[in-house]
């Protein structure tokens, strides 16, 4: 299919998208992240032929929170290999985001490294016996380097503004520890977990970083490509919490969600895309966000479940 | 990729399978099934160009079981649309394949179509007002034309014995029926059940019916190719009970199993593959199909998470 | 303390009762019961001295429902002694008195023989390889003779009308045989089950019956001191399902209540009483009954955990 | 009945208790604990009439746990009144002492006071905006003068011990803050409860203090008859953790176990009770101290459930 009338589509969804009539609302358990404007709607892609694409708020920095999952997860499984599974799991949960339920029934394993929990663990993996900003500048080194672009930052008033607001995750993290799956202080992993949350990108930096992930031709190797394909397999089955069956079955790409409003979202061979818009649906997902998603998937056919 | 090695590459594989110490255990809650000699194994693929391939038992007709649920889905889908989704979720469950708690925990409202309460509903859908031998006769006629092979039936042994032993369905069944999501009577639902389980077919039907999931050319088109997409997305986060987050993440295909020991798979666009051992692991996915799946997948590079 | 303004007070508090606003909503989920004008408030109290004492309507018979689990248990307990509690338990549910969860937990356990799972254990090992109306004609008897009143019957209107309704308690049956801790046919224990829930007694009835739980003097002894000591513990403990604890704290008497709107309390060695509202609150207890329980011990000063 | 023989019958039951088998084990997640000899066993008694009796290790102190939550109960009821059920609930958990799940379910309200997350919210209150040693102060006198003894103490070691391997309770404290049911910081609040737990005593000296809960006639009044009652009310229902109920049923006296193995029992109006073995059985309750409880209250008839 010609992707010749792409742009214009873009823009066309992101005016639709402007029009609409609920937003969602900002997460607002992070009091930086409840400020933002929901009102707000922006679109990148990276094609296969090294075209981009951009709509909307394209370069608009925003706080990519738990999409940092995915890089932190690249990153520690590049130090580590499969050690790391030993410590956390690969299913969905069936809970949503922070429950600390299936932690008690499952002895302290978390579900999978997308739910906080399996996310604090991988933190505290990639830390290993390191300072919180060796493993930060590991985090920070991955993503520039996948997005060929060195303007990507830290926005410390959002890592505080986290950390005062932590205590459901410093409950996961002393649950962890309590199973012997923790092998940093608390507070150290919760720290770095902030910050690493706290990355700003613009759709357009995110979408590049995304084509490692995509395999798109040309793009500077930081994973392998089994690697890349099981870190897909990952985002498709638990990327979007406990919505994430139901991203499979509406937009049928791998997808990584954040609470700032991102969706990373891979086409493998084909595009990395990246939207956002701040407000939320009951899962935590971008609401128009997930919706400008699945019309994109819809318009250009791209499914990992199409021929 | 030149597949001129894969009819040699899958003798080898089914010799090194037929040489596996551990073949784990059949099903033994259904006493029919209890009987079947868990060294078998059998293999078969539909190509896109047309070739059929298969190796070890691939002509030993077994019981599909639970893979029926793909097919009794895709009928209702026809008969019903979306309104299904009314009745039963898109999530991945979190839990075996036939428990009752977050059927309590989400008021009757199964998480999924493949888990056994989501298939009851299915069935029941199915029936509407119905006698069981006009929905059976559905799934058969659409099994059959898929398979493009009327040599396909209901082992009525097999039934029978899997209504004798259906005290969990039953339960289930009264319990959807106790939050209004039940329109026939349990015992009616039950037997169409027990008997849409009993299907039996051959590697080689199965993966000639699974042809319409994978949309290869040429095939008969049972199902639109938006529903196949969506059956595939529903096999990829659903499929597997509790290993399907392991599942997408060693084989990269969406695929069902029933604990007869068979598993479907599609690669879209590509192929449909069908393994069989009766042999279970603890999650009642077949322990020797599941790593032969693996093994295929490795060999042949497919896996919708790859370019 | 000296009883003589009781019969007063008893008059003083029906008043009250009857003019309450709020009086609950009577159980819909038994058409039968769903009847019954819930503006109706009887107490009936026997103490150690023989005096009967009555007010409002004691002598309007209602529906026992689950205060019938007291009497299956005397009668099991003088059947098998303690080997029914290798079938069931004796702790606090910890949640709802149909719910399914816990029973999944602990392996088709019931936690309680007063949780609907743990009495439908009880009445099918009171059935043994019996008949229901064997059964029945057991309990009936144990009821009238404790009330020594042979006008106490089963209404089978409500019997009825609990069968066509009883698809949670079918559920709990089916789960229970599928754990094989069901020894009849589910339909056969949910018949028993039925007609014991059925039985009518009006308040001064049930406060007769219950005199052998509060050991008064020269009441016929049906049970055994050590039996009764015991099964008042688990009314305690059980006796009003998830708000158990809330009525011990409050009351400070073993009680049992029934969806029908009576509770039955025993005060040892002192009095035996019954009161009756058909409305219930939240955890499906009577809500003036409750009240009313709470004030008779407040006033009398009757409590275990007193002096 | 006269008690002519039981203090015969206690050194009868102590040496009984000697020759036991299994005396269970000791708590070994908090290391202090763990050293402790399990082949020990003691028992107090304070009757009504100003007797005391002892068998024994009666007067070796040990570490009172969760005995302590009674008395932080009922500092903080003088100080709030009902105002704390606001916090905490009055409910039987149905789960083990330190689970998390219910937490989850109830919205961070846990279920009881004698659960860990409940005590931990009991002493959060008691502290108030107050330091640390003004809420211990508090307990210590309200120990003390209950039990007309000045020498209590707290074991610093049992203290330190226990805030080092404070991973749960740590985890359950930060679950509380993010429900906003914690006013003091987690550590605080730690720190504090750690103290608590550890204050040392004897059976002799834990028996005395238990007098006012029994309501003893000539005991210096710390506390009104209603609160008495209250206590002892949850005691019984929710006193022995998860084994509350069997220990109603077989026991028949309000309880409260900790896991350095002491038991308080209480009969009202009667006595006292306080027995010690260091070894726990599955509920962590102590083992012989149960089979002790359940004698003594057998050989006496005490029993809130008889006449």
């Amino acid at each position: 299919m010609s992707m010749d009338g792409l742009p214009k589509e873009l823009e066309r969804l992101v005016a639709e998208a402007r029009g609409a009539g609920d937003w969602g609302r900002p997460a607002d358990y992070i009091p930086e992240l409840a400020k933002v404007d929901p009102a707000q709607v922006g679109v990148a892609l990276c094609l296969a032929d090294g075209t981009e694409l951009g709509a909307g708020e394209a370069d608009r920095p925003f706080s990519i929170q738990s999409i940092s999952k995915v890089f932190s997860l690249a990153a520690v499984l590049g130090r580590l290999g499969d050690d790391l599974w030993r410590r956390v799991g690969r299913e969905p949960s069936g809970t949503a985001f922070d429950s600390i339920f299936l932690l008690e029934h499952e002895n302290g394993r978390p579900r999978n490294p997308f739910i906080n929990a399996g996310a604090l663990v991988t933190t505290d993996a990639l830390l290993g016996g390191r300072e919180p900003r060796q493993a930060l500048s590991e985090i920070m080194h991955l993503v520039r380097a996948a997005a060929e672009d060195d303007d990507i930052h830290i926005d410390k008033a959002v890592a505080e503004s986290e950390k005062a607001t932590a205590s459901r995750n410093m409950a996961l993290l002393y649950y962890l520890q309590s199973h012997d799956n923790l092998l940093n202080p608390p507070e150290m992993v919760m720290g770095t977990y902030a910050h690493q949350c706290a990355i700003e990108m613009t759709c357009r930096q995110l979408a590049r970083a995304g084509r490692m992930l995509a395999m798109l031709p040309g793009v500077p190797a930081m994973i392998s490509p089994l690697r890349a394909r099981r870190i897909n397999a990952l985002m498709m089955t638990c990327g979007q919490y406990d919505g994430s069956g139901n991203f499979a079955f509406r937009v049928g790409l791998p997808g990584k969600s954040g609470v700032g409003g991102g969706i990373l979202l891979v086409a493998p061979g084909v595009a990395s895309i990246a939207v956002w818009s701040p407000g939320l649906d009951g899962y935590g997902n971008s609401q128009v966000g997930t919706w400008l998603a699945e019309r994109i998937a819809g318009y250009t056919g791209w499914s990992v479940f199409a021929p």
